[in-house]
């Protein structure tokens, strides 16, 4: 019986909090700006992804929540990744040829592969799956092939899979450098702190119901940069300082630089996409009315320290960062005015189990909010809250259940 | 029986299609950028105001809308107004008296002032009310008084009532130029091109619903003014380039170069409201689908050329600007989309009787218009669409049904 060469890891999702949009390459995906994002517990979200080897395999073949992808051989983005890490170990098989001899290589390189992925959440939920499963694309292939590179290098191949899957290369706070180079040597992430830098920040993130379909943020963020004449502005004037400050914010654990700066640049992004032509939009009234909540609940602090930070990507969901002991007044409010459907244990699991014998939305609101800031929304305009906090950085998982393919090496769901 | 000396006059609503927003000298009402507006046809919208000067009335007092205002020794902006054409009939007053002799002078400027102005449009429409209101009192007191000055004289007076007064003080075309003097004395409206200049440009206004009230622009213009990071690129760089362009436009009746720039500058507005911290929000759901319904009607177009262009102020409200020959395509498609209430009449008056004998909301979608860009939305959505065209300036009317006050010189409608 052979041996079966697969490795299983998983990868979590980041949510920036100074965002990338825009690409300076869009083959390299390089981008405009420096971004700088937060990665979230994979406990609660992450992708999972199964890659084996074999020399057996007629084809490289690839599922993706348990439906395969029968056109892998048109996406560049997929073969870029397959590329740059087929290259590294081909020049690691060599050399590993020369130092132990030939025979002790396995020309794994030459293999096909079987890989199979899936969220641990719905890709539908409008999360950014594209990031954690590029991430854990190229951060399981590198555990198969043993490369030797750190995780900096390989975040310059995840980026060349999805830009920002970069940054989902480490846990705790992740900068992506933008880099100058034209071939994108530079352009790679770098951890700014880890993550238990600052147990404290945890985050909130409220599944927003929406019946359309936004503009995909590779074709966004290309308009923008073709048509928003406030585009470079924020690229070369905005964001370097908002950059700098965000990194003392993090480093000092300084939460009111670390929420202004947040809802500062989830504002500008929104507003150099309603400044591209035509524009375009990714906040409804839903994710506004979020913005009003937040922005008065920030106001009952009596010494005007903010104490939440909402951040929105491309799409009306809203992120909330908030420290551990704001958690429990924020989803009150959020269950008040965004209430769920009947489904109360899938609309908040309560992961934490902080409403023990209590009912969420039927909390006593903060001293001086005020409730008439916004309506009580229909139910299921937050289809799902999910509470989170900082998390690590991709990792190997080991365990005969763990993986995702079967003995003949075929998704388990596959259909 | 004693003379009456009383004036009535009616003034337009101006709709910009490059907006102000900004004051860099909130007392005198001074941009931070030049604007331009379309002023629009007073046989569908205006104010009107009929003042009467009396020795014996004991002070000066407001009825608006029909509603006494007791607080207008507060109103600084109204006291700006009063103060400066006063001043000016005093000095008209001095010349008269040097000129002809001291008998022939009526000392109207020592008379207290019956004021009495309406809206022919309800002010909950969200509609410039502010606008066209200033400018008709400015203006009529101007012909009370005899003022033998002019129009950019005189808007000078009415910016500082509200800044956007100034320019309804003229028909057609208007520039508010922003000057640079601090005293404010090069800030005023002139007029780019008359009324009939243009005759096939029309504007259909959608009354959009909205629960909330949104922040005042007063308000909100200095919240960006003050934390918006855009905001300076866009006054120094963007709007001096559209100026420009768009006066070039409206000289060659270029519609493809007015859209494109309406457009753009509507957008970039919300954009800098979206910058601002906390941000400020204008536009909703129903807004926005109005945006995607025009850009969609724009891309039918076999010459890729622009057939409409929709604007938003600091509201919900659309106002859509187009050409004679797409008006009826147009109301349809708006018809369909968000239909009315039942009443529909009140929904469409159809002023120019172009769907006589046929159901609006229910003729031929334009050849290639996806019909599935947007969902039809609730009953109501829009709650009326007007249809008017570009207009003249103020005017005086006489005749004894016009005048808004009584024999005893008080509100008809005074309660």
């Amino acid at each position: 019986m052979e041996t079966i060469y697969e490795k299983t890891a998983t990868s979590p999702v980041n949510i920036a909090v100074i965002k990338y949009w825009g690409k300076r390459d869009t083959t390299l995906i390089l981008p405009t700006n420096a971004s700088l994002s937060v990665t979230l517990s994979q406990d609660h979200l992450h992708s999972k992804t199964t890659i084996r080897a074999s020399p057996d395999f007629e084809k490289t073949r690839l599922w993706l929540n348990g439906v395969e992808d029968v056109d892998i051989e048109k996406n560049k983005r997929l073969q870029n990744c397959f590329r740059e890490t087929r290259r590294l170990r081909k020049e690691y098989e060599e050399k590993l040829r020369k130092d132990k001899g030939p025979d002790k290589v396995l020309p794994l390189s030459e293999y096909n592969l079987h890989i199979c992925s899936e969220n641990n959440f719905p890709t539908a939920a409008g999360l950014a799956s594209s990031a954690s499963g590029f991430a854990c694309l190229v951060y399981t292939l590198s555990q198969l092939y043993e490369l030797p590179i750190s995780a900096a290098e390989l975040s310059k191949i995840a980026r060349q899979g999805s830009g920002s899957a970069c940054r989902s290369l480490f846990g705790g706070f992740v900068a992506w450098e933008m880099g100058s180079k034209d071939d994108g040597s530079d352009s790679q992430a770098v951890e700014i702190a880890p993550r238990d830098h600052w147990p404290e920040l945890e985050a909130l993130i409220c599944i927003v119901s929406d019946a359309k379909k936004g503009v995909s943020s590779t074709e966004g963020m290309q308009n923008t940069v073709n048509t928003s004449t406030l585009l470079q502005h924020r690229i070369e004037h905005v964001v370097p300082v908002r950059m700098k400050n965000m990194i003392d914010a993090i480093h000092e654990r300084d939460f009111q630089k670390f929420a202004e700066i947040t809802m500062q640049d989830s504002n500008q992004f929104h507003a150099v996409c309603l400044d591209t032509f035509p524009p375009i939009f990714y906040l409804n009234d839903v994710s506004r009315a979020i913005i009003r909540m937040i922005t008065e609940y920030n106001s009952t602090n009596s010494e005007k320290k903010l104490k939440a930070a909402y951040t929105f990507d491309a799409g009306p969901n809203a992120v909330i960062y908030t420290t551990s002991e704001n958690i429990p007044e924020i989803i009150n409010l959020i269950a008040k005015y965004f209430p769920g459907n009947d489904d109360v244990k899938n609309y908040f699991s309560d992961p934490f189990q902080l409403f023990v014998g209590k009912t969420i939305g039927e909390q006593p609101l903060p001293l001086g909010f005020n409730d008439q800031i916004i309506p009580v929304f229909p139910k299921g305009s937050v289809k799902q809250i999910l509470h989170t906090k900082v998390g690590d950085g991709p990792k190997v998982v080991v365990g005969e259940s763990e993986g995702l393919l079967n003995n003949q090496g075929i998704s388990y769901s596959n259909n």
